[in-house]
């Protein structure tokens, strides 16, 4: 499927607000939830698909390169709005501002996302010096699908959405049999068959469950700060992602994804920084 | 050397612009150059200090926890004022935005950086489930000091406040003989003796030689984005700084930094994008 013809496209697309420059309208649905809150990837995507209108980046270097975003509030499925800034535009690479709110209770809006994202062209130059291998893991029908998780994700619409197939050696958690190591990988695809895209990357690279879930850290961790980099046009089909983290402190966590496209490309990665509700701090 | 008193606080601090609520005046000397450009972690530790006196930070959770920075210009010695704005002041943690800007040729300002950063309280929890432990490498005494560093560096003013020891085994590249393993790692202080602090963080995580030199690209590598994770308070004394990088890709790569301190304790990490010319794209 051709992307501008998904339910991910409509979910992540703006419109001008009239009479107010550099502004964009949107909607989230109730279909890309993980509990109550709305998927942080999609969040990302939205704003960055604001950016890229008001950078007129359809044509020339319109590929995002990199991304961070500082999430502020809790977004929840309704209206939202997307007010953007230029920085700089470039002769190959251009940055702005992004700023995604949403009505409060008293009908003002409240900020839920401020973002910085710079824009190049990711088929300027071919050269490959060197780059992540893929993860080796079993293809994707020998792999444990979301549909089997326990059942406090069943309140994620967002599973149903996508599909998620992670390697059984990093899925203990699914039965309750965390493995202790700050490590999950698996395979990700859109459920309506849209193909992955340089925005679609960002989402994956904030699509699985936490990696925490298998450290025995089964809460909400919300993120607070997170930056992806977008290094290559992924080719159709399955993605691989592999998430890690090495360090929890002080109630919080990183999480590191890297993301390969079906080709075995390695083609983003990204890390986020998540508060997190250790063993010790939630009783 | 308690904080305050050295030349770096000198060239970090700022003072409110009369008359113009949350901008701040300051100035780079000539004394923390790379090549013609003022280093980065100075412009970011300038910007930091701007934000924490605009929330108002002295005190309570005033410690900077996650910083994204994205550089639009190249910046000089002389004046620089940093805005800024208040994003949301919550009970533990903070967020603001800051841009840092110079007079260009003509007086007008042009901006230099654009960053958002989050502030909390690193005290606040003692708990550490699990980090990364510090690399094996020999003392300060057996490494390679940054004064051995080739001519190239001589430009490098900032090499005059800081001392660097390289570990031998990944300075390959300042006896013409670069690795070409994307690796570095080194023993890092300021050379007036101010111990470490969270803001100083920001500029331990960009301060060794690029990673670059050890892959034989001994180019300008400039930084488009970089984002720091403060995650401890540092000890006194040595920190110590490994860098690495697994992705080179169409004219990009990553720099991702750690940072413990003198009693190996993990208290920074970083990813930083540059734009790189390789060898290849260089002729």
């Amino acid at each position: 499927m051709a992307s501008g013809q998904s339910e991910f496209d409509a979910e992540i697309s703006v419109e001008p607000a009239e009479g107010r420059p550099g502004a964009y309208v949107g909607s989230f649905g109730d279909g890309w939830r993980i509990g109550n809150g709305v998927n942080g990837g999609v969040i990302m995507c939205l704003a960055t698909t604001a950016l890229q209108r008001r950078l007129d980046l359809d044509g020339a270097h319109g590929d995002p390169l990199a991304f961070s975003g500082f999430f502020l509030t809790p977004s929840g499925p309704g209206p939202v709005e997307a007010t953007t800034e230029v920085l700089r535009v470039g002769r190959t690479m251009s940055t702005g501002q992004v700023s995604v709110a949403q009505p409060g209770p008293d009908g003002a809006l409240v900020e839920r996302m401020r973002a910085l994202a710079s824009f190049g062209d990711l088929d300027a130059s071919a050269s490959v010096l060197q780059t992540a291998a893929p993860p080796d893991m079993p293809p994707p029908e020998d792999c444990i699908s979301s549909t089997d998780a326990p059942e406090f994700l069943a309140a994620a619409t967002l599973l149903d959405r996508i599909e998620i197939r992670l390697d059984p050696a990093t899925a203990g958690w699914v039965g309750g049999r965390p493995s202790g190591r700050g490590e999950m990988r698996g395979w990700l695809r859109l459920r309506d068959g849209r193909d992955p895209d340089p925005v679609m990357l960002l989402f994956a690279l904030d699509a699985l469950p936490p990696v925490a879930f298998n450290l025995g850290i089964l809460g909400w961790a919300p993120t607070l700060e997170f930056t992806g980099h977008v290094r290559g046009r992924p080719a159709p089909g399955w993605l691989r992602v592999s998430l890690s983290s090495q360090n929890i402190t002080a109630g919080l966590m990183e999480e590191d994804a890297t993301v390969w496209d079906s080709e075995g490309r390695f083609v983003a990665q990204s890390r986020q920084l998540c508060g997190i509700r250790t063993p010790r701090s939630a009783n």
